[in-house]
């Protein structure tokens, strides 16, 4: 059998149809779109095009911004960064409010924020893993100069209430973003029906190539850039514009959308298979309400298996899955959801990911599922062997 | 014929061995190099390779840094932006240096700085065209915390003397940065005989695909990140590591370092042999000594002939040129290294750039001689006529 490959929070297999039409993007319109002469003007139409499909994608309206950036990394530090230069250093305000279950991306940025001397509150998450309405309201203050709360947990998978955030930001007069990276292709984002100010998104996780993300300012938002220089997108983020990436991104989250109900469905529905298998092992634990989740998601825990040991033994046997964050996943830290959630500590080293995508197969699926119990059985045997060996 | 590319100073066609590098990165080792299963493992020894293209591209020791970022903007960003907070913001400095001749993504970041309390001096460049290192002697002041000089001019191809500024900023004790991006490829680019601080480039100026760039720095010398968030490159860049860029951008260094030799006889003879057509045109003056250029570079004043429809005129006949920076052709600026130079006003806006590779041919350059002896001759009339109608 293939390798299977249910590791797509981390990342995920750029789309065929997303890799032939960057293809042409390298060796025959490879000009620079900035540049006068046709070299740079016949680029245009499909960047004109890519952008519309991003538009689209997010129900922008035509007043609203995107930026192309490379990634939601550095859409996420561009907002932070950007309300610390212009509310903070430069204006009167000086606290942001974030969630203690946030991708590194924020975590680390508003922790630079604290060595700035900005005061940071880190909600926490409630009981069911997300962040409560309540406790964010309760939490702005009239110094607040930006929230920011992620869409969708790239860990459990769990939603937060993003049209209730955003309702309450804007009642306060607090700008509001949204890391997004992890709802893209998964659940509907619509940033009219959310008014959020601020969204980043990276292509790479709704099978578009790495290196390219977006974004999203709400219309009468601006930025100061995280990258001064040329007059690209119009003067908020310089760079030479990564024509094959762009291109590739508007048509991987045409795409996305396209597939969003296949995503609601089957995804879900293979999901969900995975799932109730996992729950019938014993003394395990799926964290998080299935329907409070993205429907590709789950972050499992299996009392007396270290993940990084399961992680191991199911890669041996083809199939890869993550203890959480790729972007932390060589820091083996505990889980910082977990911990939020209130798992007991003993099982704080023991979850293990597994994150479906479209290209999941229902073969697949059942191949995981006995091995998952298998690999469960063996390295509970040798854990039980060893404890009676060593303690 | 054929429509011939003459502005590889904005961008470069992808070279074919490049992209076939990079194309199994989308839907074959589409893992993140960060997870720890195959997916991720088996990306490695490729992004091994290309770093280590990376490194003795640019002659870097094993004990330097090499990180990987989105672009030559993102380089010089990062680097301006952490002095900014390291000895600015959170140290007793107050002052940077560059030159009146740089690149808008290291200028319009210093005015940035600027904007933030920071005193920048900008050196004036000589009637050679290039910054004096007795001028930066004499500008450098007890708080002086960085000097950034790029290494070699984008619009006129003059190569600064970044040898003996290095020396003398490490003999003051000031941090210096170099935008190499016009370097690389074109002239030996070597920090042990040239030892900078921080050296910036991105990989589309020499045959490499866009998105991709990178930040050199010396053994000892750290940074406060552009980007937060994620473990890669030791916590000084975080984002998903753009694998099929890194692939691409590695090859294409070193496939610019086999080619320098090519580079420094034959793209030079062609570019000297297209100099000395356009010379043979009355009224016309070629910026900067051919010894103080890039050999691929030409930047041509016509007196009477305005740059935008020079090029105008060029692009109906299938030849790509610029007006001097893509970066800012379209915002009509006249050159600031014609001003700097001291070229009469008049001639501030008849600049034209020509910039070869190493895919330019002979058949190409002739045809691109007689092509702009006719439009100067057809645009001078014009012009006359112009005079004779509305003066």
């Amino acid at each position: 059998m293939e390798r299977i490959y249910l590791d797509n929070n981390a990342t995920t297999l750029v789309d065929p149809l997303v890799q032939e039409a960057m293809a042409p993007f390298h060796t025959q319109f490879y000009g620079n779109p900035n540049s006068l002469h046709s070299f740079g003007t016949e680029i245009h139409p499909f960047l004109r095009l890519a952008v519309d499909r991003l538009y689209h994608g997010i129900n922008a309206s035509d007043n609203d911004t995107i930026i192309i950036n490379g990634c939601a990394t550095e859409g996420n530090n561009t907002v932070i960064k950007s309300v610390y230069f212009r509310e903070i250093l430069k204006g009167s305000k000086k606290h942001m409010i974030t969630s203690q279950a946030e991708h590194p991306a924020v975590e680390e940025t508003m922790a630079f924020m604290e060595s700035l001397g900005v005061e940071v509150t880190y909600l926490p998450v409630t009981s069911e893993g997300i962040v409560s309405p309540a406790d964010l309201e309760e939490a702005i203050r009239p110094d607040t100069a930006l929230v920011s709360i992620m869409w969708a947990n790239n860990e459990t998978g769990l939603i937060n209430p993003v049209e209730e955030i955003s309702r309450i930001c804007h009642e306060k007069g607090v700008l509001f973003h949204t890391d997004a990276v992890q709802a893209i292709g998964k659940v509907p984002v619509d940033v009219q029906k959310n008014p959020v100010d601020f969204l980043s998104f990276s292509a790479h996780k709704f099978h578009g190539p790495k290196g390219v993300g977006g974004l999203y300012l709400r219309k009468g938002i601006t930025l100061s850039p995280l990258l001064h220089g040329g007059e690209q997108m119009a003067g908020l983020r310089a760079g030479t514009l990564n024509t094959a990436g762009i291109v590739g991104m508007g048509l991987a989250m045409e795409l996305a959308v396209n597939n969003l109900e296949y995503e609601q469905t089957e995804v879900r529905r293979l999901r969900d298979k995975l799932e109730d298998t996992i729950l019938q092992i014993p003394d395990c634990q799926v964290i998080g309400a299935r329907e409070l989740r993205t429907p590709n998601t789950i972050l499992a825990s299996f009392r007396g298996v270290e993940g990084e040991s399961f992680l191991w033994d199911l890669n041996q046997l083809g199939i890869a899955a993550s203890t959480g964050s790729a972007c932390s996943s060589e820091s083996l830290e505990a889980n910082a959801t977990f911990q939020a959630i209130g798992i007991d500590s003993d099982l704080a080293h023991t979850g293990v990911r597994f994150s479906l995508s479209r290209y999941t197969t229902e073969e697949e699926i059942e191949f995981v599922a006995s091995s998952i119990r298998k690999v469960v059985d063996r390295l509970r045997s040798i854990s039980s062997t060893r404890n009676k060996e060593y303690i």
